[in-house]
């Protein structure tokens, strides 16, 4: 299937970024930006982020020339910009006159002006500002021939406790739960003497206040979600009503923890996201991290389900990771193809010219202090922007997974903040990569959903530490089952409904009868220590956690070897209707994860390729129009036993050689 | 000699724990709550911790139906209630309308609601609102079956900044000191020119203040000791005038640092705490954590010199501790009767039905979620019951004690808060311990005392790290050993007074001329650092301090064997009168204390056991009525050289075998 | 050339301390100090730190006896007193009745009463209450003959972010920029938004307001500064009008980062310092911290360009180090002649009496708290005192250096704060000390200059890690090469102006011609990896960082060996003029350093010395006034092929014997 392009008519791959001409108000500097852009194959800025100041110097006076002028430049070179709104950040005036718009930390005190997410989402005058501002962006150029997409502010984030914020927070609890002792139960105030009598007693989760009550925090994080998702329709508003045709989206984080992206994602026209990794250079390090990209390019693009943009990324050394260490040659076009393998039809960077001065003067830029494209950096660039638009029919093509994963932000809510097993790291984020990894170093392709997601079309679905499984879920997955799918489950599963109070009866709940087995306790492994289980006939370590089972019509294909628990079931299956589900009780070492799946995507019907270690295997479309992207994390030469035409040469190649960080695009990939 | 049981005319082992039918309020639940405690012999339930809101859900407004039934229920099962005052923690409405029962923190700010003990202890209405609650109880139930004793609050700890509790503060030094002149001594003001000349003038120590002044912090922990005893004494006057024969305790911490609990034991009726040991299982961590958990029973035992209640223990993981890790089978067991062998009349948990909700919801409880009692964790609950049903003979056993050992509140906070020595870790505890370990891995019983204990009766007085000798001490412990008695002390005693002044002339102050020696200089070692001693022809590593003797009476045992003191003394002892004093220069190796106290116990006539490594003896009683209690912390089965009578199954034994986290309790021990 | 003494007229060694008479009121103490001072050859004391209440117990009354009784013990003992000012710490009336006097943290709340440095330097009635003291203390004095300098407060320190420094924060920038455009630009504030449109707007950095605008964060540091030297204009006032033939000093810290030094500096009579240094008595581990002492030394001589004060040090355990250890025998006497080595003309201790309270009174001191003066530190400090008397002749010689290292406060400022390049930790003070200690190593004396330093007179001057250039240095390094000279630099160089804002048009700036070379990015190696060189066919490591080069006139001395910028200059010379300036691209280790600096030393004609690995030579004076101070800071004994007469002893010596922590002073040093 073929997604119609974001940016409406505009079929090419977008490369661009950030750009800041108001940070150098120079029209000479200009011109000598726009030539470079176009020696790097640039066909997109992203324009207006942080601009307030520069737009509205003082309260209710304008200033757009500086605008109209770079429109018009990029428009005479055929560029779409990506048109931002101002909100990420206010002007000193707005904060002075308007002291009410500035954040309220956790502890109650009021901040002063600065950073960037520092203004109340409640704030009645702060809404007025911005969609009065963003009425005139929108009325301004709503016919300009450069407009490509709405960039919505800027990297959502944070949150506010200001008594405008707890009164919302008290509505939206009203909403929810209709009774204050439907909230009671909710949050099982009973415990420590914390029932409410009266909605006005209810406050913000706080370090000054109540820190430990799981239900009222899951809440916040909820309404912290909900926030977001009000203000953005609050801004967005003059610019739907505006420009309809205009595609909306504001730069998501991956996996921040602040928002439930799929929540969100719901009011974006399409997801766009800021990728950072601090790759190494070496092959050890780099591989994990290269699978964990690669899942939040997944995630990302999971919860649109369709293509996105990678709205930020860095071509050379990102200045705030603890060592701003330069891209080894080929990395950064590795890691762009990456993005592009996996759904992105944009590379972009932030930002295009490097700041002089403040925070991030020394954030790797596609033009450089020196000023000049003469440099390492922008040689690597320039190629990529030529292959760039040699792989045009990337985009809007989907990506063919038949293997979903579950990656839920009100589950991690709820797990990361309980009180019980490892306390110290849940190691959520860990188990779903060992998952992940397994599947992606041998090149299935796979859609990640949250819990409400819909899992027909799927003949896998994996679903990590399931410790919140929300009202429906269980039946869902049984019926998912029953009806011929593979599930894949785990220890730490089924002990929380979407109140995070505990299922009674037996745990995993909601999933005890489709998995055929009670969890009876859980034990947990210290740092540095390990059971065992045996598979095919050879030894695999287990981490962490050990989940003590009672086979209830399931039946045990590996048993610890270890411990008081040796020889009690640690790996099971159950077959129910047409399909089968498998429940792991503890972590297992990468050996195991992948013979474990190889054997379960054959049984499953799912393709999988052999890959040498650190290279995977990305497919966009299908058909004549399938496109695969092998992509070489190692830091050492690999070859690859797949045959097909290279996409951008159309050469014909028999097998893939990859240098150490190589990329290789084929077409007409030839299957076993 | 026996005590009288803690619960008049009831003699069996208390077996129960907390018990929240509030969070629960539901016959069915309750029913099949009372059906389970019998089931494991459980004869107690701790009832209305943290049950203010259920109990007076508006200001004013009472429900007490729910504990009657409940009390009613248990009476019908002859169980004894420890029935709850409910201070613990505030309904919403009373913070919501008197803000001022909350807290303030050391920055200044007044808490919002939350939390548990969170309240002002000097607040006016919050004493009259408990006052108030605490009398409608004991007016209600003062005739009631069931009641068995008052568990005060919960876990009393913390402090408060408030304007109120800075005023007692003043007035509390005003008059303990009388005079400024007076105070500006103690606290040494002129250093930094803090010399106060109003009593107005002086503030809680704060970190937006006074940091420095030790005599001050000093005193501002011994203040807050002392609200806590006042807060005491005010919320069981009720009690005490309604119900004067029940006793009152308020569950303790054992080492918790904020209040000194021999001040606060004088105004309890018996001593309660709450037992959290993070068991692994191993041989290597467990045993130096049985040795500190045997040390926390015979403290609490110490505080009224009689025996305790064990008010909380968790019979599976503790959900709060780093890993939440299960017990291994035996371990339960072996915790709960270490506890009785080291005094306590009780096994009691947190908590008996596990919360649905909220932050304690995995923490380990004798009714799980999933409702039933069949599961390992019952099965071993159960088993405990019936030996404790066994063992009624124990209650009100003493423990027979020729040794004591000197732990204090206020000498850990002098010389914790000291700017000197190993400021990283000032090592009292370890050294406390590394005393305590030798002793209790031969067997011997100990007495935990307060500097200000009576000595007479005991043979032994092992004083590690008395940094600060208050006004007579040095007195009793000459007079000890004139009379006979054997002193241990170590480096790091008699610098400080009792206000945290120098002893001025020579440390260490008086204790010098007991122990016959000049401290000139302490040298601090660095960590991984050690010098050595030789004794008895083995060389033994020494730790972390040095301390610089002068030999004026004593004679030297032993040498430094490096540095540029080698050579100079590091053990020493001096006779005196009929005794001898013993002091020891730095920290030593296990090897080293053990067998030098098995020399120390020959000499000084003290019954010491051969025992293996792991396997600890603990006694109570005397004659035929001596039960011997030998418990087994390695993971390993071990042989103990000793016979008796089984006190449970009443087989004679000539030797002890026991499993790995085994144990057994004797009568009739056969002494060598 | 040799400086007339500090104190006009006195022309011994000063050796003394901090003495706090006021912390006890009795004569019969006061006597046996002034005994102990004497048999300690102790001829001068400093008075009056922190004695404010003392001398002004209430507001307006007076209580100068006391102080009186001291001076003139002390006149009629012929010793000299460092009169202070008390301006330190503040009664507790003062802050009671005048809490604006407080600071105000960075969180914008009031501190409480308390600490030392917690008075707001812009507040006028705390500016009012130092000047009237201190012209009472200065008219009262001013023909004391005791009187020998003014300890003006003591360790200024910390910053105050109440409403009055914030208000004269704007009337700096005000003063500084004259436009608001001037300082937008200066700080970039088109960054995020961020520009000022009213001064109004502009506050302090906060966390609780911006943290990330590296411009302002720069100036507050430099206003903060101002404001020490305000404040110590304001003090001093009434001192240099009624006594203006009495020198003053504040003692300073080292490399303390909150103030420029070298600014504070100017408007001091002359340097002192408090000098802390926590030896371990271990070869390995004190060498290092030897070499970072002699560079403090040098650097506290530096700041005024002539001798110092060592003003305070500690002859035994400095009590608030993390491990308080006790100097090995001679480590005392080592310290404090590497003291008066490197430009001291005193040798002065915290304190002369310990305090028997308060924080301090653990800290190693002369009169112990055992009263009298028959232990290891009193011998020690006595023999000390009898050397000081017979090296009168070292008073007031200068320091013979040809080679000068730039260190700069500002530079430190913005290169720390900077996001970019290792961000765990910049390594500025490690690379200073590898390029120190490679030439204090070989005997070479050096003065340590701020960037603002005249060049002039110096053969070599090194310059490491010039991330800020500021305006006009690159011109003067330029000139000093063409005159001549050599200069060494390093990578993470000429990458800001004197405003944070990055040089445009290629790295390092404005020292791009002069080291003939273009850094086009730089490479950060991450802890534990290395890269390599050769040097004189030797392999020595590089780690931290690689600033990548292109030769743009210079050569090419050596090459990385590894990565893929393998081949490409690492260390280069430029030839320019008469003079030559070399380049180094990452740091190296010692090896390295060493056999590098030898050659360029060599090359640059300075004299250097064969020493034995610990041992360091400082000289003072010339000609027949030289006097060489030979230091074993080993604990091995070590021989020194250097012939010279003992300046003590007046022995001829072919060659120098010397203990482990062996100190001897030559004159007449015989050169190769």
């Amino acid at each position: 299937m073929r997604f119609p392009p974001i940016v409406p008519g505009f079929s090419q791959l977008i490369h661009g970024g950030d750009y800041n001409p108001d940070q150098w108000m120079d029209m000479e500097v200009w011109k000598e930006d726009m030539r470079i852009a176009k020696a790097m194959g640039i066909n997109s800025l992203s324009v207006g982020i942080f601009s307030w100041t520069a737009l509205e110097p003082r309260e209710g006076e304008y200033s757009f020339g500086w605008l109209d002028t770079i429109l018009d430049m990029m428009a005479a070179q055929g560029m779409k910009a990506m048109l931002a709104t101002p909100s990420g950040a206010r002007p000193a005036w707005l904060s002075q006159k308007y002291p009410e718009v500035l954040r309220v930390s956790e502890d109650g005190l009021r901040n002063q002006h600065g950073g960037r997410h520092n203004h109340c989402l409640s704030s009645p005058v702060y809404r007025e500002k911005v969609q009065k501002i963003n009425t005139l962006l929108a009325e301004r150029y709503k016919d300009h021939p450069a407009l490509g997409a709405w960039h919505i502010s800027n990297e959502y984030g944070g949150e506010c406790f200001c008594p405008l914020c707890q009164e919302r927070f008290r509505q939206w609890l009203q909403r929810k739960y209709d009774s204050l002792d439907a909230l009671n139960h909710a949050w099982w105030t009973a415990f420590w003497s914390h029932t409410y009598t009266d909605w006005s007693q209810i406050e913000a989760p706080s370090r000054r206040g109540e820190t430990s009550v799981h239900g009222q925090k899951l809440d916040w994080k909820r309404f912290t979600t909900e926030q977001f998702i009000d203000f953005y329709r609050a801004e967005t508003e003059p610019l739907k009503r505006i420009t309809p045709n205009v595609p909306c989206t504001t730069n998501l984080m991956g996996t921040y923890p602040g928002i439930d992206y799929f929540a969100l994602a719901k009011a974006l026209d399409f997801a766009s996201w800021d990728n950072y990794p601090q790759w190494t250079g070496y092959t050890k390090d780099d591989v994990p991290l290269a699978a964990e990209t690669a899942f939040k390019h997944d995630l990302m693009r999971g919860v649109k389900q369709r293509p996105f943009f990678l709205m930020e990324s860095c071509p050379s050394a990102t200045n705030w990771r603890p060592y701003a260490r330069l891209h080894r040659p080929g990395v950064h076009i590795l890691q762009s193809l990456q993005a592009v393998g996996h759904g992105a039809d944009s590379v972009q960077y932030f930002q295009f010219r490097k700041s002089r001065g403040s925070s991030e003067k020394l954030h790797g830029a596609v033009v450089d202090h020196v000023g000049h494209e003469h440099t390492r950096v922008n040689e690597e660039i320039a190629r990529l922007g030529s292959m760039l638009q040699g792989l045009s029919g990337v985009v809007g093509q989907d990506t063919p997974a038949k293997a979903a994963l579950l990656y839920d932000w009100q589950n991690a809510w709820a797990l990361n903040d309980a009180q019980g097993l490892n306390n110290v790291d849940k190691k959520y984020f860990d188990t779903v990569m060992d998952h992940y990894r397994a599947l992606w170093s041998q090149g299935v392709q796979l859609d990640i959903l949250s819990e409400d997601a819909d899992l027909a079309g799927y003949d896998l679905v994996v679903a990590p530490m399931l410790y919140m499984v929300r009202e429906g879920l269980g039946q869902r997955l049984r019926a998912f089952v029953e009806a011929g799918g593979t599930l894949m489950s785990t220890f730490g599963s089924g002990y929380v409904d979407e109140n995070d109070l505990c299922y009674l009866g037996g745990f995993p709940g909601p999933l005890r009868a489709t998995l055929g087995i009670w969890c009876e306790e859980i034990d947990v492994l210290l740092p540095g220590e390990s059971n065992e289980i045996l598979y095919h006939g050879q030894r695999y370590r287990l981490f962490d956690y050990a989940e003590q089972l009672h086979l209830e019509g399931a039946v045990s294909l590996a048993e610890y070897r270890k411990d008081f628990y040796a020889g009690k079931p640690a790996l099971t299956v159950n077959a129910l209707g047409k399909g089968r589900a498998y429940f792991l009780a503890g972590r297992l070492e990468d050996g195991f994860m992948r013979a474990f799946y190889q054997d379960l995507l054959a049984e499953a019907g799912i393709e999988r390729f052999e890959l040498p270690y650190g290279c995977s295997l990305a497919l966009r479309g299908e058909g004549e129009e399938e496109y695969a992207f092998l992509l070489n994390f190692a830091a050492e030469a690999c070859k690859v036993n797949l045959s097909g035409v290279d996409a951008l040469s159309g050469e014909r190649l028999e097998a893939v050689e990859l240098e150490g960080h190589g990329v290789r695009v084929l077409k007409r990939l030839k299957r076993g």
